[in-house]
């Protein structure tokens, strides 16, 4: 038995459906959006199908965008010969917030990972090797996430880059800026060792 | 500078002021929105207009319901002379999961909470007494929560419902049904041996 009018179960089945949320944060939610005026919730909506239809991929960099170039490409100050490659929007977000790149990118939107069925031709790589092959790229810079399949993307695509003779980079492993030796772990601490500069 | 296209800002936004909901969390759905297929997305934002739409209080109880009356009291088999009243929708559902009460509710819609500025006007006490003052009800049943403002709803209407001399009681304070002694508190147990039962 029901005891939610269907249009309520229907709301909180939509939004149990979405990643790492449970039934009871689903029943919150739309108990929530109920509670909004008509006005609000209607915004809750548009805004939904707005971002969905109007949100596309940069023609150049595949980051996400609402006109034909993102936010990067569309800089003209930026270095378009220096590529950095992230997995995801998230990682341009990431790259950005340091303040220490003046380059342009590449977003992957995913990662290798036959564990969960990702193959080469999944994700956006055969764009990067267009991109590069076109020429006018001094650097490429992997900056996928440091664990296996991060790894493993980045060591695939740097394979595949290696006939254009254009430098392969990646983003160095140590130890993170302010943390404490005592919680590094071993395999950071052997990649922090390995990478030891002069000083 | 904003890196995201402005309608999935928009759309980040809006998730981040759901209650719970955190800004990491919000950009998290949000992408999964723009993953999702136009027809899957298009359907989620038709979810959430129709449910607040078409979601209505039902005109005797007050519960949700999308007709007229809600599924509890278009049931002619529920005995209409007792009415068990809840702070939230969510309580009509906790007690027919209970499958122990057989009849109607009264939604209020809120306690009474004067931190948060919700005085007895603000929930659906009027229509309670009213609905009492027109007769034909045995008993009122308080199932308001078991914290300081569900007790000072509860007093308060049981107060105002004592000239219509009806009965009024509130479900029983006592130690959880598998529970282990050691871990309730101390209230609790006062509440469980004030309340204590013949063998």
């Amino acid at each position: 038995m029901d005891y939610f009018p269907s249009a309520l179960e229907n709301l909180i089945d939509k939004f149990a459906a979405l990643p790492g949320i449970g039934r009871k944060t689903a029943q919150r939610l739309a108990f929530y959006i109920i509670s909004l005026s008509d006005e609000e919730a209607l915004s809750f909506a548009d805004a939904i199908s707005t971002a969905k239809m109007n949100v596309e991929f940069c023609s150049i960099c595949l980051n996400l965008t609402d006109v034909e170039l993102c936010v990067v490409c569309r800089d003209e100050r930026r270095d378009a010969n220096i590529i950095c490659v992230v997995p995801d929007p998230k990682g341009v977000i990431a790259i950005e917030r340091s303040h220490e790149y003046n380059g342009i990118y590449h977003v992957l939107h995913g990662v290798i990972s036959p564990m969960n069925n990702i193959s080469p031709d999944d994700i956006k790589i055969k764009e990067l090797i267009t991109r590069v092959s076109e020429g006018g790229v001094d650097e490429v810079i992997m900056a996928t996430n440091p664990d296996t399949e991060g790894e493993t993307t980045a060591r695939y695509i740097s394979h595949l880059l290696h006939p254009f003779g254009v430098k392969v980079t990646r983003l160095a492993y140590g130890i993170p800026v302010g943390g404490s030796l005592e919680f590094v772990d071993d395999a950071t601490l052997m990649r922090a060792l390995e990478g030891r500069l002069e000083m």
